[in-house]
């Protein structure tokens, strides 16, 4: 292919493996480096009116110039709709469209559209192929990649799901310039959690070049992206479906599920929640004494500095909090595994009665 | 375990192995034959309650007895629920019992129990355990073994699903007694299905000992089925996701499925329909010179001498019934994928396109 550089992260798992391809403007090439692995015929978009006004078009005009006869589903915007109610819809539009087992699935958009797209896909027919165009930070980083697909319930977020791998994502990082700035925030979360968990020097990346950064500077974040990609690739290969090392990931994530429930998901973008989960998870490893008091620091001032939450909500009491956490499908015999920090780069496992992992957060 | 004998088949899929136990009384020894493979906890029984009323206390009591909390979901009996509504009432109530990632979900029933249950553990909590209790001839020598699972949509059946494996299956041949002669008889049609495709011996078996197979004499159906699982076993050991050799197991299916389909899945069992399908693909097999005349007159006469349907109801037009085969599973570019028979004993496929179907079903 033509154009500025991409870079490419092999995703190994056998017969499920595939690539991702990070770049600039690969939307606009959608079309031809999907025919060429997959094959031509129907083809479906799942995308919200958000998204879709902005790149539906260049990537319906990609797929048709190559042949492919093209359904579009618009789900409304917002982590509300990732519900057994979109996913009938998607259902029912799919089957109307006549998809085969060989018509590829697409998700455009974010974290909530790539995982009830997914979810569609695994499901369809018994699973079709399916493709991550992810358009933000944080399904660039983190949700495109790995085979987690999923919707949510009433009792809680990705309760109901499937591990389904895609066959190709496709990040075109020039999408970052229409993000809102609080949802780049929300995406950098989760770069600075790889860092935590995983990467040192990725942590001290944006510790040094947080400007550069947030000023969407092409090179630096394709660099990131790409980075983050390939530490989610390890883990994945290493643990595909979370029987144990995977949840590595969740750093910061059981109290960030936990307040973004309790706030019905309206206050806090998930990347958000999850900061105040991250700041909360180093306080708890600091006065357990996994890790020491600069660490702690450390993770407290990156998160501020760019601008994110770190202080748990007063209004939730110590049980309200338990209680939530315990509904997490991290649980097992009462317990939750609960994944804490050691030094930057290095993050432990503990299983933790959810009661006292609630006290300290409220305290 | 005491008790009368039991026959195992081994089903191997590397880490998803698991094994078929055949016996007689099998439900009294539910409990301890989970709690050695899966350890005690939360579990959950989906049922009808057709079924639950012959069946659900000895599994529930077997259950407790080894320290399970257990909840029950009953789902009206009836294909017509095998649904999304279904599913949605499964996980409301699983999510309710807070069942965890290690919690075993138990279907108790037939084929509908099993595909919908199935689809349920698949995708709760992104897969928890699965246990087989198929309770009908159908699901024992069927639908319990091999993984498919999911629910029909109104433009067609097990439409929505996944490849999802038991972690173990539990056939107690002694539930045969309580199960009504015609479902008996639709489920025996899946049994001449294995000998028409894969074992003209036991192709013969049915032919020389139907009477014996009708009155239930136990020694025999359990050679019965413990030689349906075994065949099942290695076609889908040979092609687990139905890339390509697992759809002779469709033999008859394709017709079958469109006459369920056209008939609102009211007149037809399953296996009554699937057995004019298979009458069906004798005869375009004959006519197209696949196989010769005796083997076609073999398959209709023993299907007619165990008083099963042959006979494509003349109601439907060809347009008809081709519009709803094009809407199948295995139609790729247009062409659907029929099974049809060489010999008894041996199948092939053939792409045929659907309108070339339709027009002999109704000539």
């Amino acid at each position: 292919m033509s154009g500025p550089p991409t870079d490419t992260v092999s995703v190994e798992l056998g017969d499920r493996s595939y690539p991702i391809v990070i770049g600039s403007g690969l939307l606009e090439e959608v079309g031809p480096r999907l025919v060429a692995r997959l094959g031509a015929g129907a083809i479906a978009i799942v995308t919200n009116p958000t998204v879709g006004v902005l790149y539906l078009e260049r990537v319906e005009t990609s797929l048709r110039h190559v042949g492919y006869q093209v359904t579009v589903v618009e789900i409304p915007d917002g982590e509300e709709y990732k519900n057994l109610a979109s996913l009938a819809l998607i259902y029912d539009r799919l089957l109307e469209a006549r998809l085969e087992r060989a018509s590829p699935v697409l998700a455009l958009g974010g974290g909530v559209i790539g995982d009830l797209a997914g979810f569609a896909a695994a499901t369809l027919l018994r699973g079709v192929p399916f493709v991550q165009l992810p358009t933000t930070l944080l399904a660039q980083v983190d949700s495109s990649v790995g085979g987690k697909t999923g919707i949510n319930h009433a009792a809680g977020k990705n309760l109901i799901g499937a591990f389904y791998q895609p066959r190709l994502v496709l990040i075109d990082i020039s999408t970052l310039k229409t993000l809102p700035r609080r949802e780049l925030l929300a995406g950098l979360v989760e770069v600075i959690k790889y860092g935590v968990i995983l990467d040192a020097e990725l942590f001290v990346t944006i510790e040094t070049q947080l400007d550069a950064v947030l000023s969407l500077d092409e090179d630096l974040l394709r660099s990131i992206v790409q980075r983050c990609c390939a530490l989610k690739a390890v883990v994945v290969q290493r643990d595909e479906r979370e029987a144990d090392y995977r949840s590595i990931l969740n750093y910061g994530h059981t109290l960030g599920h936990a307040l973004e429930a309790l706030t019905g998901y309206q206050r806090y973008l998930h990347g958000e929640a999850v900061a105040i989960g991250m700041a909360f998870a180093a306080k708890l490893s600091f006065v357990r004494g996994y890790c020491n008091e600069e660490t702690m620091q450390r993770i407290n001032q990156l998160l501020k500095r760019a601008g994110l939450p770190v202080e748990v909500p007063r209004e939730f009491s110590a049980q309200q909090l338990a209680r939530v956490i315990e509904g997490d499908k991290k649980v097992s015999s009462g317990k939750v595994k609960f994944i804490c920090v050691e030094s930057v780069g290095h993050a432990r496992f503990e299983h933790l009665p959810a009661p006292e992992v609630a006290a300290l957060a409220v305290a």
